[in-house]
């Protein structure tokens, strides 16, 4: 009835992702999600619920009560405890009980380990694994620009298994057929790629040759129509749970001219081994015209990858040994990602931090 | 295509259930649920119709013609015979094939096997597994009282482990805060507990110091304003299928005066691993003002408790190993009925009747 | 993540097909269902597009691109090549890789095996097994009689095992039962039964007594009231897909006179072991006065059909060792179908065609 008595302090892999390592920075959610209204997430196959304290820390704790496993989610903070909808035990940040109705002592057994946690850039980082291994050296860069419009933030849960998503975001030829018509006209799949990487990090380039934007491209971009530009689209990866797409126009008849950058963040985070969250955040160097339209239009962009993605896990899951992929130089990047990341669970350890490339800095 | 070919007299534990004693009675439907429109039930795992007779005896068989399998209670009653609505074949109560329409003769071995059922005060027990050892001697008490009004009665599917909603009805300080604001104002969870048992049957009982009611208690429990009372919570089980939970005031200043008390008989049975049945009713020994105020409470109740049991069950399916019970003091009760119910399955046959202690008589 | 790595050219079993033999023809569609717009089918446990050629060839294969496994059915046609929705690669009805956006070359290995497929009679029909094997020699006759009118055409999904299904229309008993009203007024069933049968072929005959049609019976196929009338209902089976119901009257009074014999095709093919498609497709020998009438009484008995099947299918997912089949004799025909499909699939290969008892012939 219970979960099989185990070693509690092994650590623990959800069926399916045995290529998540767990001792590593995931992204947990947004800063702005995290409140005094407990949240719940599945991190890497574990239900957390994460809160603020009264002086605005980000508390991290199994949603779970130790007692009855309740989740702790849905209970209530008094102060900055969280108290259980069950029987009413309360639980510090620290995950110590502090309070059980029913007794007047509380043993000092009554208490869930707390999630280690940093508020880094726009995201909430959670550590899944180790505490003792939680080092905030791991963080990946951060991409806020001065000056730079912030203009779209959203969230989205995936059927699919977490690479798979990642992999899409790794992958700058499929715009052009599956967003069809949104962003490009059909010249990205055609420019060369270069492909950069380091242990932890990796960076894929295309850029179209020179040519005047169209008026789809003109407005979203806000570019001059008259001005031919140099469209570069470049995709980084922060392993294992950023993801970061860049568009730059640059203006080689007129070089002084600033650039029209537009950086979007795209975490991916398995809740388990079929279901994996994404965020979208997204600042631009220019004014933005529409940010409205813009943000319609990226959804309806994550839609559309979502379609694909669970549709390929449902053809996976048929199970014919006929579905092998067979992949192709554009696929160099999603290739070396997947290694990656799976390299770091496989070492199941914090790798220490790689040299030098790291965030993309025209 | 078909189960596979077991030794079909092999006693069958569903997924789940193996901590439910087959040897045992359990409470399979109220008396008024069954009547001339047969009634599909899943009671251990066995998928069972039950119906009566036309002299109004309950009968109980498999829900599953012998023929091709047809749920039996897809079909109709033609006096005392079951017809299968596939082919029409038609059952008596004894399991026995009557009437083969495309042929004359019925072969012997054209039937199934009936179940022991026993009507005993509210409720229809079954007993799902060796009839050889069904005995009547094994039924708990009754709880009827002369002159107790009855006055509520509903039934609920709950989507987790029997165990786990009996010892919710063996826990009296869940109520102060999972059911906030409909029972008590706190002083239940503080108040001491008494646990009584032996093999059969378990006792818990809380009471409150005198005290006058406040206006919600009063008006539930038909109380006078201007008189102390000592609640009394006496949660009861009879292993393996029924709950009882007891409400009794007295009033120590006036000792003459006849106690208000609340019976509700609460059986569970298990359906399958995954899933159980909850009845409810309710008797007491005064006059009651508002019943449909009442049922609505308990409706509201058992809302409450099958929300947080099947939150429970999520958290426990995840299987993280990490998601371990604690228990406190006053667990006592739950834990003791657990390790009961438990060694009733182990040992696997009929226990004998223990000794005194049964319901509850003050 | 994806399927394991084992030798792909290995036959792929689905769980629960392993009495589906793949060396055979399956129905995959109508020929009505097939045109321009890319149809998805799952045809044992395969995924499998059918569209047609500019030239209106009939083109299978696997609904699954050789890149990153996106049904291809999310595509659309460019001429007779199939587009995939996700990076645009193109494959032709041979599956060979066309046209790869991202870089000039398509290597060799870029391609999908195509999967045999033959119209013939109403229908499309898929060898799922070893192409080397396909042979047209192996379809079964098709039913088409000239001047016979054609009335009704649809497709249904069935949730159990194709086998069930199968046996269920070689059964003419259960129409008295399951089907009461519908279709006879009880005879069917007492009426003696006929089996023929060789290796891949199987009859089943009932007759009735000569009577006066009623009224509903002589409504439904243009009888004439005054006229005795002996019905017989033949069940025929073509292992493994195809199943056919004729009723037809004849009229000793007159024995010029012609028959007025319906024709019922009932294709069945497994989608995987928890899912099989049926068709239907009937025509007369007689003038046709009610279509539409005809065509929702046909799709009523489908439905009950459908709902039985159904629950006997979750009853025997249950588990319960008790839940056996016990035989009668009018289940011959079925049971010679099960044994003759299963040998089939045992068999492992095309059996070579079976000598002469083919298609009713009156
Ligand atoms: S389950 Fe949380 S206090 Fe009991
Ligand atoms: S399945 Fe019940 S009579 Fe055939
Ligand atoms: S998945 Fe079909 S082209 Fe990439």
């Amino acid at each position: 009835m219970n979960a099989p008595a185990k070693d509690a302090s092994a650590p623990f892999v959800a069926p399916g992702l045995e290529d998540a390592p767990l001792n590593q920075w995931w992204v947990a959610a947004s800063r702005e999600e995290v409140g005094r209204a407990p949240l719940s997430r599945q991190i890497l196959g574990r239900s957390i619920v994460l809160y603020r304290t009264e002086a605005g820390e980000v508390a991290a704790l199994p949603d779970r009560c130790p007692h009855r496993l309740m989740p702790l989610s849905q209970g209530w903070l008094i102060g900055d405890r969280l108290r259980c909808a069950y029987h009413g035990f309360e639980f510090g940040p620290d995950g110590r009980c502090a309070h059980i109705p029913s007794q007047g002592v509380v043993p000092g057994t009554m208490r869930i380990r707390p999630y280690p946690v940093v508020e880094h850039g726009l995201w909430v980082w959670l550590w899944p694994g180790d505490p003792e291994l939680a080092d905030p050296a791991l963080l990946p860069p951060d991409y806020a620009r001065p000056g730079y419009d912030s203009f779209v933030h959203f969230q989205a849960s995936v059927k699919c298994h977490f690479l798979k998503l990642q992999e899409n975001l790794l992958d700058s030829t499929h715009p052009t057929f599956l967003h069809e018509g949104m962003f490009d006209d059909g010249e990205l799949a055609n420019s060369p790629q270069k492909v950069e990487a380091d242990e932890r990090f990796i960076r894929l380039t295309r850029e179209t040759q020179p040519q005047l934007p169209n008026e789809m491209t003109a407005q979203s971009f806000s570019l001059p129509r008259d001005q031919r530009a140099v469209r570069a689209v470049i995709c980084e990866g922060h392993a294992p749970s950023r993801n970061v797409v860049i568009t730059r126009f640059t203006f080689p008849d007129r070089p002084d001219a600033p650039p029209h950058e537009l950086i979007s963040e795209l975490p991916v985070t398995p809740a388990n081994g079929k279901l994996c969250y994404q965020w979208w955040a997204s600042i631009a160097s220019y004014p933005l015209r529409d940010t409205d339209g813009m943000t319609t239009i990226f959804r309806q962009a994550m839609n559309q990858d979502i379609v694909a993605l669970e549709l390929i896990e449902d053809r996976i899951a048929e199970g014919d040994p006929a579905a092998i992929e067979i992949s192709v130089r554009a696929d160099e990047a999603a290739l070396r990602w997947r290694r990656m990341v799976r390299g770091m669970a496989q070492a199941g350890s914090a790798a220490t931090a790689g040299p030098a490339l790291r965030a993309s800095e025209a």
